[in-house]
Parts: structure tokens; C-alpha cells; sequence
């Protein structure tokens, strides 16, 4: 491991550029997105991706070297307490910054296995999107497909939430709707739309085949556009009209798990 | 409706203490709690409950008293931006805070019908804890107990993220572990530890009985001594360690509302 490195000025390029992908919710001009917590330092370096720095708040110097100790060539850049909050504008920071350089993903690559993919629609909350991705992972969809209009996964908060899913699962972000639209109808997936007024019960569908899963924001659902080419699907729910777009995204997911593993 | 009454001083004794409530994430000093969000004020004009006053930035004024037309004897109070925002702490407010007096329940009160009930042992994310409350309404729980040391479902970001089901859903807070499990052991409900790595899988357990969910936090888990009590039952994942906490939660609820249902 090379030595820590020393980090004062708040005009370091570095750290700039750090910041300014924070505030965005974005990946650094460098193509690299920014990880927080230990836990995730930890999914970094096993992931085997390029781990390009690490920042460590100065107190929170000695958690990170011994996390770092067996990555050779991983770099640590150490900043004074003060600075680092003023860069990482997280309330409840433990200290340490990742920065990760995420693989890319092409569409094609999302449909591997017995296909299951979930395409988010316009979700502008990091937390509800990060926790979809994790989900998925959870519950081995394919891939994931965020829509023009939802929020980066790579949102400091999103990659935070995914636990680690942002390094390992299938995604791309950024797509046009008719795009997806397309490949979901190319490989014939039988695509639902989660939508609390749905016709369709959850119990009724049959998640064995190759399927998508539409999920939209909770204030404005699902797009016209795409409920028309899609079934739409509701979860039966008692008293309360619908659940947290993360928490329906990820029953859906598990009811198709526990279809597709014959669990009962 | 009697005329909006307007406020323009931090030192109100009202905006100081609901500055104070939001700030411990606590009720008022009056018993009431801060319910932020539109949709919060619609579910609390049509839970039943005493609606203490609504406080509405001036940009909102009319938005709220639209809302707030048919109901008589609702107090509303308009403040101006700056203020309202220096009061209500929350970074995207929607210019409205409802000052709402909670039901107050007994934790007999948590096992009506075909009892399920949730307890919450250590969870401090006012969000995770919100969403808990949600999903425990729409899978038909029959209560929610969240453990001493778990974060107040009057924290407002607990409120927000439970949709209106802290209203109307019964729950005790602040309860003693050693209590809540006589009363499960008393009514002999069959009591499970959600952990991921847990012996039983979700699919094995009948959770057509009588039943408790026991959620720990992500950090810590169910404690040892709930544990001991308890059946561990773990949700079955491809690749991940674990859920968010609200997310497990979620799904033990769907798969029990599912087999009490026979949705298939």
C-alpha cells in the first residue's frame, strides 16, 4: 500500500471534482462514483472494479488503512475532519469515500438467464432507487433498466442504499422509454406495470416466464406510455391505497423468486 | 374555518414548540404530532382525529385552506417562507406541518382478529421505521410495537414515510423487551426473528397462525435475548447478504397476508 496522502485545501482538483459530483448526484468528471460507508469500501475492493482513491476524514484514518491494508496499489487521501464534511455533505458520514469506477453494462447484457427485468420510471429518490437495485440482486433479476427522467444510480445516497448491488448487478441508466419499450418486446418478456389500481392481482400472474417489471414514482406512477404496452399489476393490499415504490418493487420481486424456486 | 391567524416571530411559544418536537424527532409538548406533507394533512382531516392547528407557509396558503375549507374549527396558521422553513427543518417541505394528537394505545389492543404483529427492536432510521407502519397496515397486521431504544414513530420523518398509517394503525412505542414478550408468549403467538441467517426459510413457516415479526436494525439485528425466544427465519436471497431492514419487513408481511388469503 502506498502512503496516505495528505489533503488540506478544499481548491484540490480532487477534491473539487469530488464535491461537485456529490452536490450533482453524479460520477466525477474521472468516470468514477462515489461510495460511502465502510461496508461499501469493503464491496469496492472485493468487487475487483478500479477502486481509483479512498478519502479518509482524518479520524476515521486508521478504520480506513486497515480496511485498504491488503489492497495493493489503492490510493488514501487523508483530510482534516472539517474538510471532509465540508466535501462529503453527508450528515451522518463514518468518515470514508470510495471512489469507484463502475463497469458499463450494454442493454443486451440485461437479460441473461431466465430474464427478469425491472425497468424504474422517473423515481427521483436516490434512497427508493439504490434500495430497487438491491433488491434486485436480492431476488436475481437480470438487470435493471433506469429511464430518462429517474435519478443516477450513482447518486452518492443511491449507491449507498444499493449496498453494494450498484458493483455487481446488470444496469443501465439514462434509456429512452421507446428503447426499452423495444427490447422488452424483442425478447417477447411479458412486461407488468405496478400500479395500485391494477386488474391484474399479483397471485394471478405467472412470473415463471421471462418477465419486466414497470416501476413508477409514487406521486405520479407509471407513464401513460408505457402502462399502454403493459399489463398492469397491483398488489393486494389491505386499508392503505399503496406501499413505498422501493418496498412494491421489491415484493414483486420476491413473489417471483419464490414462483420461479418453487419454494412451497 | 375560522381566518388564518398569522405568525411572525420565532419566539411564538407554538412555532418554539414545534421547532423543538421536530428537532428530538418527539410529539409537542401539547401531546401532538407534526405531520408534514399534503397528503398527511388530507389523512389527518379524515382520520377522526383532533387536528391541533395547521401551519402553512405563505406560498402555500391557499393550497392548505382549499384543503382545509370543509373542516370546521381547523386553526390555521400562516408564517412566512423563511420562518416556516427555519420551523419545520425538512430540506423539500411542502409549506404545510399538521399538529395531530396520535390515538393513544394499549398493547392489548395490538391482537385483534387473526393477530400478526410486528416488533421493532432497535431501528433508528425514522424512514425505515415509517415504512414499517405502512406496510404493517396494507398486509393487514394487526399492531406494531417498537422496542425501547427504537427511534419515535412521532418523529416526523417516521410520520411522513408511514403515510398516514401512524393514525390509524394500533401501536405501542418505548415498550420494555421483557413485556412484549409475555404478551406474545401469553396469546402464544408463534414468534419469529427475521435474520439473514436464519435456519428456517420463509417458505417452511405457516404463518396462517397467530404470529410475530420480530425486525431488528441492519446495523445490530434482532437482540440476543429476543432471539432466544424467537424462531430465526430468513427470506431467501441470490447473492446478498441481507435487506433493508423495511424491505424484509414488507415481505414477511406480503408472504403471511398471502398464505392467510390463499391468493393462489
Amino acid at each position: 500500500m502506498a502512503k496516505a496522502g495528505l489533503l488540506t485545501s478544499a481548491a484540490n482538483p480532487l477534491l473539487r471534482d469530488v464535491r461537485r459530483a456529490v452536490l450533482r448526484g453524479a460520477l466525477t468528471t474521472d468516470g468514477c462514483c462515489i461510495a460511502e460507508t465502510f461496508h461499501l469500501l469493503g464491496e469496492a475492493l472485493g468487487s475487483g472494479l478500479d477502486v481509483a482513491a479512498v478519502l479518509a476524514a482524518q479520524s476515521a484514518r486508521q478504520a480506513v488503512e486497515k480496511y485498504v491494508r491488503r489492497a495493493n496499489g489503492v490510493r488514501v487521501f487523508v483530510l482534516p475532519d472539517a474538510l471532509f464534511r465540508k466535501v462529503s455533505a453527508t450528515e451522518s458520514s463514518q468518515g470514508v469515500m470510495t471512489l469507484v469506477r463502475p463497469p458499463a453494462w450494454r442493454l443486451d447484457q440485461l437479460f441473461g438467464g431466465q430474464a427478469m427485468v425491472v425497468v424504474i420510471d422517473g423515481i427521483q429518490d436516490p434512497g427508493n432507487a439504490g434500495a430497487i437495485l438491491r433488491a434486485a440482486e436480492a431476488f436475481a433479476a437480470s438487470g435493471v433498466i433506469l429511464l430518462k427522467g429517474t435519478v443516477s444510480p450513482f447518486n452518492p445516497k443511491a449507491v449507498r442504499a444499493s449496498a453494494g448491488s450498484v458493483f455487481r448487478l446488470p444496469f443501465v441508466h439514462g434509456v429512452d422509454a421507446s428503447l426499452a419499450l423495444a427490447a422488452l418486446e424483442e425478447r417477447k418478456l411479458d412486461v407488468y406495470s405496478a400500479t395500485p389500481d391494477g386488474k391484474k392481482s399479483l397471485a394471478q400472474a405467472d412470473l415463471r416466464r421471462e418477465c419486466a417489471f414497470i416501476i413508477g414514482s409514487e406521486g405520479r406512477g407509471v407513464s401513460e406510455r408505457l402502462r399502454a404496452g403493459a399489463v398492469d399489476l397491483k398488489i393486494p393490499l389491505s386499508r392503505v391505497e399503496s406501499l413505498n415504490a422501493a418496498m412494491a418493487a421489491g415484493i414483486l420481486l420476491y413473489e417471483a423468486r419464490r414462483q420461479r424456486t418453487a419454494l412451497r
